[in-house]
């Protein structure tokens, strides 16, 4: 048995998040199942982020045992014959014994695209969040900056959530703009139940002039979830990379 | 009774194409059931291309005669809110009483969109075709410029039509490379039945080998749809624009 490591990309729109559940089917399921059609049933995964219901992924990482009779280089081949088109394998090595793909992430970049347009663009629809009335996207640059470093994120933890260190690093938040649609590129060494979507929310309502730019700090000192605004769609994340 | 342009969007993948069909849903049908909610029943609409079942539309321009009573500006809102989230409609205006958007038509762009990578990028695979050998991108440049001007493209015509007059005028077909994917872009005076789709399953035989350049020359002249390549699939295809 050696440990392999395999990276993921999914719409998530049809699913219930990457984390196995009953009743409802999830990222995980998918591809232990066809993990099981190619080394026998039995085999379980870990993924790096446990991405959320309708939240995508370009750069998924997991990590599993199995035998090494399939060819690194030959399983994302292997695996796509058997997974659903809107789950694709594109990359497998091995891995140290000890690796495992949640545990030792050091940092993960998610992206939050927002299509800003009159007219929602009917391609992108379900891989943004469609924001009719135009952004200040100056004021939510300069709202975002409060966010950077290490603080309580607390304020922007999902009331589900019952994690005990609230306490997290973000690195760099970046707004870029192309054409009509934003791009909100957030890295950091791990995010809170729905926290992205939470700052995300809490930015639209700082770019729409519904809070001030300064709010940003005072809702972050605040730890109250209920000082933010609104978590923003699932659909309009994606986690891009995980850092090792 | 006034004349109504209205340019459309849609995502075809739902959908038996534009054209009203009995028991299979088409855009029409869906148009026409949304605008009798506004208008009241027994609206027609005209739509500028008869896109086939899987096919998208960025730039489909419909006419239909209505009542007044509602704002051109708010038309597309109005429509939208009824619509469901796969076919947007963006921008109404007035027309000529005798305006038609499909008899008025001069011209037309498509693009075809191919994904040329190993692994398909999932947030494309309803909107690209997914070939996964490398293209010779200058093989079919040249091969595609056998196309340009006016000739007989019966070659290119799906087995299925009964078309009398099977010449049209290529005014431009551009290959555009933008990281893995592929950017056909056709225009001209009108297109038959499938032909773009021909044309590019042709080209893609002619990137991958499989038939040299030349051949095109050769296809065109042939008239003879046998010597073409497959027909491309449909979900690469999208309307881009009708010019009047």
């Amino acid at each position: 048995m050696i440990n392999h490591k395999l990276l993921l990309s999914y719409d998530g729109s049809a699913y219930h998040g990457f984390q196995r559940q009953k009743n409802a089917l999830s990222i995980q399921e998918i591809i232990e199942k066809a993990l099981g059609k190619l080394y026998g049933k039995g085999i379980k995964v870990e993924g790096a982020s446990r991405t959320d219901a309708g939240v995508h992924a370009r750069g998924q990482v997991i990590n599993f045992f199995a035998p090494a009779h399939i060819p690194l280089e030959r399983l994302p081949f292997a695996l796509n014959s058997i997974l659903p088109p809107d789950v694709v394998a594109y990359e497998a090595s091995g891995a140290d014994y000890n690796f495992n793909s949640r545990k030792n992430a050091r940092g993960k970049r998610y992206i939050y695209i927002i299509d800003n347009e009159n007219f929602p663009d009917v391609f992108k629809r379900n891989y943004s969040w469609h924001v009719a009335s135009k952004l200040d996207v100056s004021a939510m640059k300069e709202a975002a900056e409060y966010l950077l470093g290490r603080h309580d994120f607390k304020s922007f933890q999902s009331a589900g959530s019952s994690v005990a260190n609230t306490v997290r690093t973000l690195y760099k938040v970046d707004i870029i703009e192309e054409g009509c649609f934003l791009f909100f590129s957030f890295e950091g060494d791990g995010f809170l139940y729905k926290m992205i979507r939470a700052i995300t929310g809490t930015l639209v309502e700082i770019g729409l002039g519904k809070k001030e730019t300064e709010e940003m700090r005072k809702i972050l000192h605040s730890k109250d979830r209920s000082k933010a605004g609104k978590t923003a769609p699932a659909c309009g994340l994606c986690l891009e990379k995980v850092f090792y």
